[in-house]
């Protein structure tokens, strides 16, 4: 298969899990493109790579698809900035890169939406973002942990999350104002 | 198609979206078709459906291809409760359903992994979950801000995540410990 035609195959498996097309999943997907080659690898089945994205927009969805970091996994890690910056790292070779959007795309711009994707798709990686190469503290894998019922709701908690109430154990929301005030 | 083929499609996607087949997935997987069933919906292209969960383990990864409510959609609501409860909401009919799984699924079952995963895709609603219809508060829907300059690192920041620093507009990483100690 042609690149032009993975890039396209790929595309519409990001357009089918964001449910719609937009230049925003356009943006994830290009910064996930760079991404993966600038640390020459693909996309993992696990944690192999990790992204720390600071914003919650429609391009995190592509990075979910195209890049395998996903909020299930653990590997995607959400800072709250309103920024288009993506770093991704690879565990295997340490390796990193920060990627800024040099200008966000978005909705509120003069153009049609599909003239806006496709010229996002389209523009050399120079015009569309900053890369840099950087040095990061990767953060631990993912655990899973054993859980507990909660004694007083009767659902099940994850230990980490399990409180203590009454000498029991219970859940966040049961606890919840315990100790709190009167 | 029939159910059984179009389930099998389906759990299909999860595994790729997710990387790998493992019990977690297939718990959320079921949890999503649960929602899906109970609320008369199908996996919505935008927001017509949200999602509250209470974890953020691979069965989220399920929620986000089965029940259409992803991270960049905005219709994905993470509480960090470590508890397998999953909440879903349709804007249109307002009907909300909460399902909270009996006994959570994980890799430290003394059953090997595949067996475990079929176990959980084969077991009947009544054993896995219990799901009660709810009445819920539906968060708003996700909005597109402008974004302006960084004045100090030059960077895209969304509005309102931007801060203020010497009178000029900044970005939350260069506003920093601003105002906080000397």
């Amino acid at each position: 298969m042609s690149t032009v035609k993975t890039e396209h195959a790929d595309w519409e498996k990001a357009v089918e899990f964001h449910g719609h097309s937009c230049p925003g999943l356009a943006t994830g997907f290009k910064v996930s493109k760079i991404a993966l080659k600038e640390l020459e690898t693909i996309r993992p089945s696990d944690e192999e790579i990790i992204a720390i994205v600071e914003n919650d927009s429609c391009g995190v969805d592509a990075v979910q698809v195209i890049a395998g970091c996903s909020i299930g996994k653990g590997n995607l890690i959400y800072r709250d900035y309103g920024k288009q910056v993506y770093t991704f790292a690879c565990r295997e070779s340490g390796r990193a890169v920060r990627i800024a959007v040099k200008k966000p795309g978005g909705r509120n711009e003069r153009q049609g939406t599909e003239e806006r994707i496709k010229q996002i798709l389209a523009l050399p990686a120079e015009d569309f973002c900053e890369v840099r190469h950087v040095n990061i503290d990767l953060p631990s894998r993912a655990r899973i942990f054993p859980s507990h019922p909660c004694a007083e709701c009767g659902e099940w908690v994850m230990e980490p999350r399990a409180r203590v109430k009454g000498g029991k154990i219970v859940c966040i929301p049961c606890a919840e104002n315990y100790g709190r005030g009167w």
